[in-house]
């Protein structure tokens, strides 16, 4: 067993209204030395491989088909064997 | 200069919506080996700080009042110095 943790950002250049937000909020609470908020997703996927290269190439599969949008965000994962 | 990553991840037991719907989505894409989805937020502040302990402190007082809702999440971070 596996557990993939994904890691999925805005790529650089592309507008962060969220981030944004969140750093207005930070700023108003008093935060005021906060220079740049971008917030993404984290996904943790638990699997049920055996094969290290198998889970690998089929994570990478779905955050290019699913999980990540690849014209606008940039996707990293870590793949970290589990005892089941 | 300190960029703090931040991961928030909805508490074991309570209902994650949006990871049962990923995990649906993945498994009519053919992924039938994922057993579970859980879906958080990851979060990178860059923060003026020149002290890693203030910036630490800080880090964790925002995740308390505004990043995470403790009620129903966790959220654990990294610290790291960055070059201004």
């Amino acid at each position: 067993m596996f557990q993939a943790r994904i890691f999925v950002t805005l790529k650089d250049g592309v507008l962060d209204p969220q981030g944004a937000a969140v750093k207005t909020a930070l700023t108003s609470l008093g935060y005021e030395r906060v220079a740049d908020v971008r917030v993404g997703k984290y996904i943790v996927l638990s699997l049920g491989h055996s094969n290290r290269e198998e889970a690998e190439k089929e994570v990478r599969e779905m955050c290019e088909r699913l999980l990540a949008n690849p014209v606008i965000e940039n996707y990293f994962f870590e793949l970290q064997e589990v005892s089941s």
